[in-house]
């Protein structure tokens, strides 16, 4: 039938991807090139990021910033019972492609000799720029084909650099672990995106939409990997010495609370008080999030959990209550929840922000500033995310029809065994011949 | 019925936890600072775990040691093949919890100008003292409430940092990777609560009470991060220089060495020769726990590999001949254990120290001094944990019944997929209506 | 019946296993001794390595190398859906004894007052060198013994010393990354010895020889922590400063291009566009392959993703077209493919390393000492590997008949829930009863 064969991606796929990497390594060819400590004008800030103790102060922290990235953000995302292939393999695919794709469109805004010279800051801020597209990649998940996905991540990372050259430089304002420029961001693109590939077919719920129990430990694998590595993404582009220190101490003590109030809360709302993994796999992140604009900045270790308290109930509340809303009110077909996770509690660390700068708990800065940068990533975001979206509904991406929704088998090789063993051998041929002509 | 009321977690849970977390606010508000290296009376002590190059070298054994809390103890208790949430689930609020009161009560024994002044090094040291109330939760995995298990983490990290400071500063002991003071206590404090929550229904085993293919793989995750990152646990708080080095090197061929005792051992007494997921899951990390106290010192990596061949068989014949006794015999059901893991190889930490102290390959301490920290360490964990065990043994607790534990579905959430999947559709409802009034 | 009598471990594997152990424990009692500060001829160098923050720079690098080498490679061969007990747990013994072995056999050719003086880089280095075995562990994968693997780790690593002191010393070859001395080496040794081992009996395949959804997942962890590590691996050993930074942006890019051209390639020889996790799970990797020989040469990010580009379209082919022919040709069973991962893309990396010597983008060498290492590598690695698979076919090692091959129930007591959940209880009990008289 059409529906399926739309979804062959023999053609589309590779042909788009390949000469995506081609186009970038023609790219790189003219614009990037290693730090050449040589002929600089700041040679001691060169040297710090390319060969001295300055760049091996902040290897281990970009190292965590990859593992966030790819084990972090891939594993969280394989809690469907069906779909944990794609999730954590095409969060490596997007990742990948994404990190080349942000260290030129970052790197066009600061080119030095006409280059873009690599040095660890560089690769670190690469790595930033795809959690965006990983971040809206949970709103859609199982509903998009890889297509539609490399179009996303090109687009979304353009989006990113503009609004945080804006954000940094021509605002000013303090994100050093982007609560705004990442979080927020990243969410509302993709919440947007998902508002416009709406699905009716999915109002009632979907069979492959749930978690079955292995797949569920798997996605705490993703958890616990960004819960115990936030610190370093909270505090790898802040000034070195007190403030990555405080960046540090503040996004630990802000994470510890938040977990706390995820399982008071979750056993709150939940039947019987029982806990629900996806608070725990989700919201007990919502601290790391919230304290990122002010990791840097003297709110105390007292602030630091105080404010990720708050991240944990408002993150599970939302979870409980307000997704259902979105999804049966608006529209928004959440699937990962990332509204709860990075977008409220973005917002949350935003405001935080503009209240610490306020109270001078920041070197410097702006107040005004501060709320203008939280107003333009959210608004640059759901323009950006609604833009894309209309591109991604073209019915040439091969977006997968609704009865394949949330399933490995339309787009990758799923071994048979487990078709049989784990979903019932009717089902799984039932659910295979759907996406084979 | 009754009892299965009595697990209802939606007050008692989500009151006292979130009681717990407010009360550490307000501690933190008025006892917890940054550290201040203005007003500071050893400068450069103070620079060098804030802002300077001892930070940074500090950073990534800390997170190295995050690691092994999260995801180390957090996996390696999910290889029962329904408890798997509970493992790593309950592991990460305990730890959190355990991380904010743990810096408190360590901390109120240095105060600074009347603050705590959080630093790397109080950071370790907070996620150690958790590290007894995982070892201890162990113990007596699967048959306690979230509720209880609140409750001995504030009890037992409370009566470490009375012991730690006790060993460290008035006895002048050396236990650098705490062999003592961390896993024989954390062993003997949870097998002391196991005793006393003695469940004689258990005497012949639970159908629960097992693995399935894959909940062992899970644990193996825990185990290799476990086994991997133990030489920055052991030399994390070591003097910088030399000992740090000894501390490194002699925990990386202890493990080394005990990983070939274990798997030997574990074929000698396994029926047809064949290796034991038990064994291979816990004896291959003994070596590490019996190199700590003497981790730093000069005993070459001759003895290092010594101490971990003997700790290897010990450990893997304490699982295989000494656990059945411990559970039959003394009424101790040791749900992961952990005496075999942390209890005999943590006195045996304790005596190698000893016997190295006596042979001066010790900068200072003396053996008496030794000894003493290990009678103490064990003593005040046996009458602690006693003491703990007859206060979670109040009915109040939400505890579980007999027929109910090693059951996730007690106290979460479990998707109904994988119990038809995984125990059969029978079992799975039976397991859920006995949970349910 | 004798075949699986043979099988039984219960007196060969353990004591050959002691025997090794108690063997390296007297000759590190002889041989190896900690760094000493203090007699020492180039003492900074020797500082750097020990106490001051050299050591505390590659710390964090050996670490990440620790865990390429027990999580990555041990998860990587977890994919066969009855041998992740032993892919992961053979894994990790035959590392954690071929890095003591290792520090040894590598240690004889640079004693130092007739010592083998431990320092960071030696523990980096006999973590390299068990990386061999473990490559070739994957040629013969679910179809050797524990004995027969112990055998292969003592002479692969003994072998392995001497072409790196051959290539290192007496040719003066680069190979930072180690694309021949590691993975080229470990790729043709294990090759060999799988052709040696040759089984007539598998031409048609396995039954067990598959995955499962779940044992996919596994995989992936070892795959995303050895992609995500690999700037570690080709760096660690890099000179400090400007080589190791071009180590880590020259693999951090060839990586990045390698998925991208690994998701397209297999996208388009997969039937209906479809993914293949064979591909994902290993061609993703060979970019860090590839790349090694020159990764501390200044061949531009624009050659690194060149680099990354070519070895993913080797590598996925490899896969789908040359691992059929080697096997029914040339009678070689690669059961991970190993020659595609590590082998091929180790040759292109060995001739990359030739190009960028002869365009001078290295320091020192020379293309023709460059070609003669790579060619030494491989032969030498022939030879070593034929010769050890005929010492590894003598029938007393308890190699496992064709009908147990890729089962753990032969070597692992196995839970037998899984056996009647996951493979059904008929085929479950036929299997073990194989395995026992």
């Amino acid at each position: 039938m059409p529906s399926s064969f739309a979804t062959n991606m023999r053609f589309k796929f590779p042909i788009l991807a390949l000469f995506l990497e081609i186009l970038i390594i023609v790219l790189f060819g003219v614009f990037v090139s290693y730090k050449d400590s040589s002929h600089d004008d700041h040679k001691q800030a060169s040297n710090d990021t390319i060969t001295s103790v300055r760049f091996s102060q902040l290897y281990p922290m970009f190292q965590d910033v990859h593992v966030m990235i790819f084990i972090g953000f891939g594993f969280l995302m394989t809690f469907l019972k069906k779909y944990s292939f794609s999730s954590v393999g095409i969060n490596m695919l997007l990742a990948a492609l994404g990190l080349q794709w942000g260290i030129l469109v970052q790197g066009f805004w600061h080119l030095h000799h006409g280059k873009i010279e690599i040095d660890i800051l560089k690769m670190i801020n690469a790595d930033f720029s795809t959690a965006t597209v990983l971040i809206s990649f949970g709103a859609v998940l199982g509903k998009t084909s890889p297509v539609q996905l490399l179009i996303m991540t090109i687009l979304e990372i353009t989006v990113f650099a503009m609004n945080e050259h804006l954000v940094a430089e021509v605002l000013g304002a303090n994100d050093v672990g982007a609560s705004m420029i990442i979080h927020a961001f990243g969410a509302y693109f993709g919440l947007a995106v998902a508002r416009i590939l709406y699905r009716p077919g999915l109002k009632n719920g979907h069979e492959n939409e749930g978690s079955v129990y292995h797949s569920d430990l798997f996605a705490m694998i993703g958890t616990i990997f960004l819960w115990m590595f936030w610190p370093s993404f909270n505090s790898a582009i802040a000034d070195e010495g007190e403030n990555q220190y405080r960046a540090v101490v503040n996004t630990y003590f802000s994470l510890a609370a938040c977990v706390v109030a995820a399982y008071a809360i979750s056993s709150v709302v939940e039947h019987k008080g029982k806990l629900d993994m996806v608070h725990i796999q989700n919201a007990t992140l919502a601290g790391g999030v919230a304290v990122g604009t002010c990791a840097d900045m003297d709110i105390g270790p007292f602030g630091a959990l105080l404010i990720g308290l708050v991240a944990g109930i408002i993150s599970t509340v939302g979870f409980k209550f307000l997704s259902p809303v979105l999804a049966s009110k608006l529209g928004i077909q959440d699937t990962c929840g990332v509204h709860n996770l990075h977008g409220m509690p973005g917002i949350l660390g935003g405001i935080a922000g503009i209240v610490a700068v306020a109270m001078g708990a920041s070197n410097g800065g702006s107040y005004g500033m501060q709320a203008a940068a939280l107003a333009s990533s959210v608004s640059i975001a759901i323009v950006g995310g609604t833009i894309t979206g209309f591109i991604l509904r073209l019915p040439i991406w091969g977006q997968p029809p609704d009865q394949n929704c949330f399933d490995d088998s339309i787009y990758w090789e799923v071994p048979e065994e487990e078709e049989e063993n784990e979903e019932g051998l009717a089902h799984g041929e039932h659910s295979n011949n759907k996406a084979e002509p």
